[in-house]
């Protein structure tokens, strides 16, 4: 049942963090290190407890002594404290659990604050795991109304298996205590694009079919599938990246303003631009990497990594060509690609404006004109104007350049570093706010429509295709694009 | 008579340019070694001679060893190379001229190339001059069709003059062979207005009094009037600096786009600014430093100069709202100041856009909303773009921080440095271009807005303020626009 103890919600409670997965690579890479930098900026409630769960015969001291020998030596530069260590590591209990026996989870619901606390569970675990954990908690009756649930994606491997989830979360929490993480959100930058399009007019005036030619997303990683082909393989990068992460990024470039700037309005906006999703009927590229060389080293294709087998047709690389029909889009394509083993680490969103069809300079350079907004995420945080120029010198006369007008988030604000997206996602998730996490809404229509763009990519006529790790990527994706009389950023 | 000789204009022609005043301060600082520039990167024509016009009694060594000893030390490092100061200093012909004594104009005509050159008569001069050099030159013969005249501000003090300077050169030479400069249109950053405009269209689609909400054309100066007083007093700073530079930049940014790049389009198009000018009737603010400091150091107001009298209302200051009476610029004030012994010498154009109406974020933040975008001329060359972004820091919600898209031509081009407008003005002006130079229709539309703006500032009720060397300038300037609710862009 749903503990109905109203205490749980009054204004002054205590908190308890329940990290399910203490040991594991997320909670050891992001959640703890993020907890820590909330702790040392002194976001965290006193009355904060992190009871990690981890299974039989993990002592408290071990693990402490593991999160500390894993965390310490990582943090950025300047970010320990002694002090803020020692308080932060006295806020974590341990609590063994084996998740799947309903009987051990008595442990949690005596380690908990009693009656006046907010309880989160944070799901740092495969997907498998959210049922089971999900009906001992119920059964348990430490479920509450106030109890806050944050997961991870992926949600599902398409709709139907989405909504599966979704389902079993309602069953137990209210949609507005459930937090679907895409950490893409927690980006600074990524949180920028809503400061950028709407308090700056010299760039809501421009910000449609009319004035923009097209736009670029691309999220290109140089590291392979390594280790995670058991995970990977059968997935892929469709469904492991482009579902989420681009489909968000592209939200937010192509929402509607927002009457107010809260979660309601932010994710209604970020659901029509889902909607208006037109189906793919062409221009989608699936392509797999194959032996080649990153940084002069010879890595294995695809197929040769540790755990590969001899025939997959899991796409590593996915390259489409995407249109919004409504008032704003229509007309302006945006082409998303990411993709594994490339030959750079590159976050970016490009928007291309249309160039005036007047063109008063020499001829010969009527190819350098239109500007291009970059947003960059990866491999640094800012943001850029191309702009034209004249070329200095004299004897030049009035040649052109381009050039870019320059902002970089580290460099202007002086700040020493730009915090881990998961920092500012559990400051949102303690502070009960949902603008930063995803609507199930969001993530059922954008399964829909990978759904039918996956479904039209398997048609025996869509083939695979192959490309050199370390390369940037098929050929074909270049050819997509000039068809429409367009270039990638990096070509032009 | 005006000599027929059709050879001086045929295509192979060599090179005559005759420097009136070559030991003056202009020639000095500014002539001659923007020639050895042009030298020094291989654009000076192997035939051109330089005549340097100089009084009876300085001979030809002493020009040369005067010349040299006066611009080497001053040359921008890395610049001096003794070949080709060598060849530069080969080229200088010492001419010995009463300039009022046309007997003496002998001189010239046998020092002249013979039949097959182009002859450029530079007045470096001043004014008072002009005419009876030109009637000299005419009775000499040595002005032929081919001929090109090259004058500098002031032309005239007020329209009627300038009209009898601009009758008595069109005496004798074609408005294509006049060559009137406005140093500032050699300016690169001046050029590049053109390139900005018309090259962006993300500019360009912005550039009317829809989305712009007002202009700042901004020149001020750090240094008095010192030894200058004689010249000054009674002309002012409406006369020496707005008359001409200002009201040339505000023409650059608000002429219609001309239909090409040519002298007759863009000059017709900044013809039509001035003729848009609405005539002034209030907002025009006159004033005169008093005694103050300059870093640290105390200096005269304008009546203690050197020179000075107890009494003078000329300004030192002017700032005034002018209004440009057309479909792009009605219901968009354009302001405009120039000053002396100011707190900064800063040369700029700050285009401020309006700000979107719906504001989302923060209501105390409304004010920080708004986008410009910098041209700065002084102290250093380049643009920039204010921008609103997010502040960085998890904790700080959204909460936004303006801050500059920054492209510096310097440091972007990797220049060493910025050619001296100069260099331009006298390349263009050898490759008969005009451009960059002033057209009299612009002279004379400029003298006439000007003469009843002075007219309306001399009147009674408006009196002549004052202003602390070192300082800001009069604090009526700030309320003058205000009242508008506008800021200057310092105040920001």
């Amino acid at each position: 049942m749903i503990n109905e103890n109203q205490n749980r919600s009054s204004a002054n409670t205590s908190q308890d963090f329940v990290l399910f997965g203490a040991l594991g690579n997320l909670s050891l890479k992001k959640l703890l290190p993020a907890m820590y930098q909330l702790e040392l900026s002194g976001l965290l409630d006193k009355s904060l407890v992190m009871h990690c769960v981890v299974r039989d015969g993990v002592s408290a001291s071990e693990l402490s002594s593991k999160i500390t020998k894993f965390i310490k030596p990582r943090l950025p530069k300047g970010t320990f404290n002694e002090g803020v260590w020692s308080n932060f590591i006295d806020r974590i209990k341990c609590i063994n659990v084996d998740l799947e026996d309903p009987s051990q989870y008595k442990k949690l619901t005596k380690a908990l604050h009693n009656n006046n606390s907010v309880v989160t569970y944070y799901f740092a675990l495969p997907p498998r795991l959210f049922e089971v954990v999900c009906d001992n908690l119920y059964s348990a009756g430490i479920i509450y109304k106030s109890s806050k649930i944050v997961i991870e994606k992926p949600i599902g491997r398409d709709y139907e298996s989405s909504q599966k989830i979704n389902d079993k979360l309602a069953d137990y929490f209210e949609e507005e205590r459930i937090y679907r993480i895409d950490h893409y959100l927690g980006k600074e930058t990524v949180q920028n694009l809503i400061a950028l399009r709407f308090a700056n007019s010299i760039l809501s005036n421009l910000w449609n079919s009319k004035n923009i030619e097209y736009v670029e997303i691309t999220a290109t990683e140089t590291i392979g599938i390594e280790d995670r082909w058991g995970y990977y393989d059968g997935v892929g990068q469709m469904r492991d990246m482009l579902q989420s992460h681009l489909l968000q990024l592209l939200c937010l470039v192509a929402m509607e303003p927002p009457n107010h700037l809260n979660s309601l309005n932010v994710r209604y906006e970020k659901e029509q631009v889902l909607k208006a999703l037109e189906p793919i009927t062409d221009n989608i590229i699936r392509a797999q990497y194959v032996d080649g060389e990153v940084s002069g080293k010879s890595v294995p294709g695809y197929l040769n990594e540790e755990g590969g087998s001899a025939q997959s047709d899991t796409e590593t690389y996915i390259c489409m060509r995407a249109e919004i029909s409504n008032w704003r889009w229509s007309g302006t394509p945006f082409y998303l690609r990411t993709g594994k083993r490339l030959a750079n680490k590159v976050t970016e969103i490009v928007i291309h404006f249309k160039p005036d069809q007047h063109f008063i300079f020499d001829k010969d350079q009527k190819g350098l004109s239109g500007n291009s907004l970059i947003i960059r995420l990866q491999p640094t945080e800012g943001i850029s104007i191309d702009i034209l120029t004249k070329d200095q010198g004299i004897e030049k006369g009035m040649r052109l350049r381009k050039d870019p007008l320059n902002l970089d988030f580290v460099e202007s604000q002086k700040v020493s570093r730009i915090p881990d997206a998961y920092e500012k996602l559990i400051l949102e998730m303690l502070n009960s706010e949902q603008r930063l996490f995803v609507s199930r809404n969001e993530v059922e229509l954008a399964w829909k429509w990978c759904d039918q763009a996956i479904q039209i990519s398997n048609h025996t006529s869509q083939q695979l295709h192959h490309y050199s790790a370390g390369s940037n990527g098929p050929d074909i994706a270049k050819e997509m694009i000039q068809k429409y009389g367009h270039r990638w950023h990096e070509d032009r």
